[in-house]
């Protein structure tokens, strides 16, 4: 990609807070000079009444198409018996694994020093098969589902990503002390993959020890990788660790190079509209989604640009402990650049 | 119970350092004046290569008998095929509910001051219902198993223990926005109980939230009631907080007042035999078992002369920094008595 043809990437700003901190995202690219041009999809559950789940054939297509894009936070109605448009696009676009760094920001203080981890989440199986009956009154079940293939392939994402980004480790995350079937091939296949990078330690430790160690010294660990719930908790766990999602970048990996960058927090209704949103996580997340796209100066520039912003702590958002409006704190990352 | 006919109580000192921290518990409780017989009983991995899930009969009978016991740590060997003593336990007694208290110990700093929260396990079902089959080659499930029972069984647990120990709030942790069916029958029923208790607050928060929430400000959680797998993960995170599993105990309860505390930690093999394990998590598991006697003066006892044992911090074991032997530890607190 040359710096004088632009590239297209697709936006999904989502629901609730997600076309402010959308709008902030273009505005420092914009500024950077970042050669993209977004083709912009509503993705939804807000627009009309009648279609909570709003998804269009185009905006799947544009995604298959530029295979790259940006989303923001969709509201997921819990138990409302339709199923979550984060995962309708996982699984649609066949984005199977999804990556989350999280690491201490420079000035922003939690109980953390120099957090340094990514999570590397199968995203697409597991306990979110939506398989799920009633087997008699009062008896339920749900079924998860562990197969060689998704879990060979994001072990094999997440040795490769270990080596080409200089780590050092990659921990499995299990629980096949219990299911033994599942996540014990899980983990047979992490074994598989292990072997052919003997420069990268490998190990296996179980996600409740995992998770108490965590909190207890997080710097024993570097790349994991697990199952598609216990990636769910164990990422979130982790952004709490450095002052939560709203600072925490995300993007899912799917085949043929596809990458869907994701600020995964949520729609934040009722702060909506209000200019008081903080658009770090999905601004980040388009770091990672330029990285993908090997602009690799302009990543460095504009990651440099927030991380030194919310270092500086004059211009932050209510979320960080400031008083600063999305515009302002936007407007202090450009005048970074 | 009187003080004049002694009680008597099952042990199962278990596996590894099982049989030093029960040896901690049996000379604190005597020094202590405690009115219990202890009726011992081998179970456990260890006592011969051909038998590796060794439990009796009797061993079953003698805590059905008594109706309360005191368990150290049974190792649990992974993916050998065989069931994990301490589900066997669960599952055999029927002990319905796991009873995790975690609370920051005076003198023994960690990042987290102040930390006071019991979470409140399933025990039976779930995700360790130990159904799993492979479908076709390279695709393998497990079911998890929701029922009714159990889950009103639980629920009730929690909020009546929220109300006899004053606590305020109780969470429902849950992922129903992925698995409707299951985590939803278990919300279903939380919320059922909740009705019946107007004067507890009652909030359901979804595991992923819920962990990062408990990173970043524990004190928003009071008692929080869960599915088998999030406690599992919940606990131990809790646990985290406040220093580890060596220094938080747990009780298990059953039907018909059966109650079965528990350290849950390892066996801990690399230190065994060398006197140097901590019998904290042990022996506070015995003060909860006390409690459920009613033997609280005994209790309060204990409990006070093992958290100041360890606030002066001049006796301590090596897992807390300090260098004493796990006898000269027991004996620091049987001197505080
Ligand atoms: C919103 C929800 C369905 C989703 C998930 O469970 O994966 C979210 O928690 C996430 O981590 O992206
Ligand atoms: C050892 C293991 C089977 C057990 C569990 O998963 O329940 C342990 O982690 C626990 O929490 O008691």
């Amino acid at each position: 990609c040359s710096s004088s043809t632009p590239i297209t990437a697709t936006l999904f700003p989502g629901d609730g807070i997600g076309p402010e901190i959308a709008e902030s995202v273009k505005k420092v690219f914009t500024t950077a000079g970042v050669p993209i041009e977004w083709e912009e999809h509503y993705v939804g559950t807000e627009i009309d009444p009648r279609t909570q789940s709003f998804l269009t054939w185009d905006s799947l297509e544009s995604v298959r198409r530029n295979k790259v894009g940006l989303k923001g936070p969709m509201a997921t109605p819990i138990g409302k018996g339709h199923r979550s448009l984060n995962l309708t696009l996982r699984k649609e676009l066949n984005l199977y694994a999804n990556v989350r760094p999280c690491y201490s920001l420079p000035g922003y203080k939690t109980r953390y020093d120099d957090v340094d981890l990514i999570t590397i989440r199968e995203n697409t199986e597991g306990e979110y098969s939506g398989l799920e009956h009633q087997v008699v009154r009062g008896v339920v079940e749900s079924l998860k589902i562990i197969t060689r293939q998704a879990s060979l392939r994001v072990a094999e994402y997440a040795f490769l990503y270990a080596k080409t980004h200089g780590r050092e480790r990659v921990s499995a995350i299990h629980k096949a002390n219990i299911m033994q079937k599942t996540d014990g091939l899980f983990l047979k296949c992490c074994r598989e993959v292990a072997e052919k990078y003997p420069e990268i330690t490998y190990e296996e430790v179980v996600i409740d020890n995992c998770c108490m160690m965590l909190v207890k010294n997080p710097a024993l660990f570097d790349v994991l990788v697990m199952p598609n719930l216990y990636g769910d908790i164990i990422s979130d766990l982790c952004a709490g660790l450095v002052g939560g999602l709203g600072l925490t970048p995300s993007c899912n990996i799917g085949e043929d190079g596809v990458a869907l960058a994701e600020a995964v927090h949520g729609s934040a209704p009722d702060i909506a509209g209000k200019n008081l949103a903080n658009p770090t996580a999905l601004l980040l997340s388009g770091v990672m989604m330029l990285r993908h796209l090997k602009l690799n100066e302009q990543a460095e520039q504009i990651h440099s640009a927030i991380i030194n912003t919310i270092a500086e702590g004059k211009y932050r958002t209510a979320d960080l402990g400031g008083s600063s409006t999305t515009t302002e704190f936007t407007k202090a990352i450009c005048d970074h650049l």
